[in-house]
C-alpha cells in the first residue's frame, strides 16, 4: 500500500473567526510529508488541538492575503522560533507576504531560529513551484478580489513492486531484489535476460489533490486539475445567493460541483461556507445535483484517499 | 453608587497561544466605557466568548509589539469593518503598529468602514495620552526587550451627590436639584444663601487601574501608580527562575508584589505566567509574602472594583 494522501481541515469558514467556525487552513500529508495550506488566525492552536506535529512542516502555501487565509501565519512562525526550530521553512505566497512578515519581525525584535525562504507568486499561469523527491506542487490561477492561487499537489510515481510469486518461480536470488525494485533487468542463473516488467508490478497510481479557494466559477482551471483524486473547491454561497458571487468573487456549491464534474475528479470537498448558512447539508444537496461524490469540509475532519 | 471599574481578562499567558492558555488581552470598563488593552492572537474570539459588545470599544492600547500582545489586532480591526462599524477607533501604540497594520490593509485590499486614528507612543516619560469626559489614560514607561508602556486609567471626579435629607429639611424645591448637583449654591425661600457643600455629599472617590506588562522589576514606576485601586503587574516567573528575568526582561511574582506594596495599591492582579508552571497558586503564595491583596488573573475572569 502506498502512503495515504490525507487532508486535515483546520478551518473551513469564510471571513470572521468564531468559536467552532475557524477561518481557512489545511494540513495535507503527501507521501509522509506535511504541507500547510493557508493559515487563518488561530491556526497554531488548531494544529495543537489536532495533535499535528507542526514542527515537521517545511512548506507553507498561501492562496491570497485576505485575513481569513493569512492572519495566523505570523503567530505560527513566531511560535516555531520560540520552540527553537532549526529546519528551514519555505513560504509560497503572493507579493506582500514577505514584507508583512518581515516588518513584524523587525518591530518585535524577532530573530527566527530557522531560515525562512520565500517564493513570491505572481504569474497568472499555472507554474511548478515546488519539486520534492516524492511530490510536486503547481499553482492553479484563480479569480478573486485580490491576486489568488490554488495549489495542485501531485505525487511522483513510486517504484515498481516486486512480484514475489514470479521471482520465486524464476528462482531469482534475494540479492537482486533491490536492483529489480530500482527498475533494473536481471540475468538468471541459466544466463537468460529477465526483463524488469516480468518480475514486477506497476507502481501504485499517483494521487493528486487540488485546492481552490477563494475563486469565482472559473472553468479554465479544469485542464489543470483534470482527474485529480480530490478537489477542495470553495462554495461560499448556495445558488439562492448566486447574485453575491459576482461582487465578492466567490462560488456556489453548484458551481463547485460543475467544476468537479467537468474535471472528472474523484471527490469534491466543499468548504469556505458563509456564516449566513446554518445547515451545511444544503451545500451537499445542491452540489449533488451536478456531481455525486461530495464531501463536506468540517473543522478537525481528516479525509484519506 | 458610581459605575464599577471592571477588568475582564481575555488572556493572561505569555508567549505561544494554546487551548485554554490565551495570550494577553484585557477589557477595562471605566465609567461605562470599554477600553481594550493589548490584543494577542485570538482576541476577537475571546471577546465573542465573553459576550463583550466589542463594537463599543473606541480606544485600544497596545503595550508593545511582541506577538503575544499584538498579533490579534489586525484580525479584530478587519472583523469590525466586516461588521460595518462606522464609529472611529483610536489606537495608542509604539512606532511600527500603524505601518504593520496599513501594509496588511494594502495587500488585502481592505478599506475599513470606520476611521482609524493612531497615537504613536515614543516618550520614555509618563504622559497623558487620552483625556475623555469621564477618565484619563497615562502611559507608564516600562523596561522590556522592546519599547513598552503600561497604562494608568484614572476616573475623573464625578458630581457631588444630593443630600436628600438635608434638601428636604431646608425645603428646597426640586427645581433646584439639577443646579445643586452641578455644584451651584442656592438661595432658599427666606432669601438666605445655602452653600452647595451643605446640601451635598462629596462625589465617589475616583478609582484607578494600572496595567504593567511586560517589564522587569522597575521601582521608578511607583510614583506614577501610587495608590491605584488595582494594579495588574506581570509575573512571568517565580523567584525560583529569577535568573531568567534579566535576559528576558520579565518579573517574578515577588517583585510584582514588592511594587504593589511600595505603591500602596488596593489590589494586585498577577498574570503573564510562563507556560512552565502548572500550579498558579504558587504565584499567589509567593506574592503574599510581600503583599496581602493578591488576585490571580485567569481567562474569562472579571474583577470588579
Amino acid at each position: 500500500m502506498s502512503a495515504p494522501l490525507k487532508i486535515t481541515i483546520l478551518g473551513c469558514h469564510s471571513a470572521t473567526p468564531k468559536t467552532n467556525a475557524y477561518p481557512t487552513s489545511q494540513i495535507v500529508e503527501v507521501r509522509g510529508q506535511l504541507l500547510l495550506i493557508d493559515c487563518g488566525e488561530g491556526t497554531q492552536v488548531r494544529l495543537r488541538e489536532n495533535s499535528i506535529k507542526f514542527n515537521q512542516v517545511k512548506h507553507i502555501f498561501i492562496s491570497h492575503l485576505h485575513g481569513d487565509h493569512f492572519y495566523g501565519l505570523i503567530g505560527l512562525l513566531s511560535t516555531l522560533s520560540l520552540l527553537n526550530r532549526t529546519t528551514p521553512i519555505t513560504i509560497y505566497a503572493p507579493e506582500g507576504a514577505q514584507e508583512i512578515l518581515n516588518i513584524q519581525f523587525k518591530y518585535s525584535g524577532t530573530y527566527l531560529s530557522y531560515p525562512l525562504h520565500f517564493v513570491e507568486l505572481k504569474s497568472t499561469k499555472s507554474e511548478l513551484i515546488c519539486d520534492e523527491e516524492k511530490f510536486i506542487v503547481k499553482t492553479i490561477p484563480l479569480e478573486h478580489r485580490v491576486y489568488t492561487n490554488g495549489f495542485l499537489i501531485v505525487e511522483k510515481e513510486g517504484k515498481r513492486k516486486l512480484n514475489l510469486q514470479k521471482v520465486e518461480e524464476l528462482k531469482i536470488d534475494k540479492a537482486y531484489f533491490k536492483k529489480i525494485v530500482n527498475g533494473e533487468d536481471v540475468i538468471s542463473d541459466d544466463g537468460s535476460l529477465i526483463k524488469n516488467e516480468e518480475v514486477t508490478f506497476p507502481p501504485d497510481p499517483v494521487k493528486s489533490y487540488a485546492y481552490c479557494s477563494d475563486t469565482t466559477y472559473k472553468p479554465d482551471i479544469i485542464p489543470i486539475i483534470k482527474n485529480a483524486t480530490a478537489l477542495y473547491h470553495e462554495s461560499t454561497f448556495l445558488e439562492l445567493h448566486k447574485n453575491l458571487c459576482a461582487k465578492t468573487k466567490h462560488s456556489t456549491a453548484k458551481q463547485a460541483a460543475s467544476i468537479a464534474k467537468q474535471a472528472n475528479v474523484g471527490h469534491l470537498i466543499l468548504g469556505h461556507y458563509s456564516a449566513r448558512y446554518k445547515n451545511l447539508d444544503d451545500f451537499k444537496a445542491e452540489a449533488q445535483t451536478e456531481f455525486e461524490n461530495i464531501l463536506l469540509a468540517k473543522s478537525r475532519k481528516t479525509f484519506v484517499f
